[in-house]
């Protein structure tokens, strides 16, 4: 069926970041589209980031296209440029190899609702965070001097 | 500047449908966001559709996951299994390589918006139109006994 029934398909707050960087996520509410939908060429999650949450740490992606469609709420794009107020009917993109780290922070006191999508090779995508020492690749999550990190990323 | 500026990307209604089937999309007004923001690895189109308009010929692809989602107003999904009303935050999905053709109509008295994305080669891409004598691929479009129709479809 292509309307997706959303609310038929699982949503988690799991994350595969480290501790403490986990903790800016916990309100992160996402809904993997791809894999249920049988989208095979991209990915598309839906996300509902709970008042506080952060949309990912500060990153960016070599390998992969990304683009976020805000559906409802508000939210705050931060990136190397600065402070963004974004809402619904935004279209944001963050082309593959742009080394402008971004993320979003639901600073209100309401929900807010997006779809991300992403298009390139997943794994053999890598990328580096802005803010923390911390990169990630097919490897997974490691120090900027390369030690890798304990934890997994999740598919 | 990842926030997309959209009333600086210019909006067009040009179509390569050979007539009559470009009538259809006459109200169908769209930006090309990809190129416009240095996306590679995907399409990305920010449609509105004037009351009455469809925003496509009904088809489907056979190299390219497409999705859509819904920002404002509301419209018709007709596909092989009937018509669904789609609305704001709505998520449509096509996967690539399902016969599935598609599309939307506008059948209200106000405009609807959405974006649509899509990913895999456009270059090696082909499909067909389910309701029309109507097929395309690399060389373009032509009738479904492979005659060519003239006109080109556009980047």
């Amino acid at each position: 069926m292509p309307k997706l029934e959303l609310d038929a398909i699982s949503q988690t707050n799991a994350t595969g970041y480290p501790p403490p960087f986990d903790a800016a996520v916990e309100g992160r509410w996402y809904r993997r589209l791809a894999p249920a939908a049988g989208l095979t060429l991209m990915g598309a999650t839906h996300v509902t980031l709970a008042p506080g949450a952060y949309s990912s740490q500060r990153h960016w992606h070599r390998g992969q296209d990304e683009l976020v469609v805000m559906i409802a709420g508000h939210a705050v794009l931060i990136d190397d440029s600065g402070e963004t107020p974004v809402g619904p009917g935004d279209v944001l993109v963050f082309p593959a190899g742009e080394a402008n780290g971004h993320h979003l922070h639901n600073r209100s006191d309401a929900p807010c609702v997006f779809v991300a999508v992403s298009a390139g090779s997943r794994e053999a995508d890598s990328g580096e965070y802005s803010d923390i020492d911390m990169v990630f690749g097919p490897e997974g999550y490691a120090r900027k001097d390369g030690t890798p990190y304990p934890t997994q990323r999740l598919p």
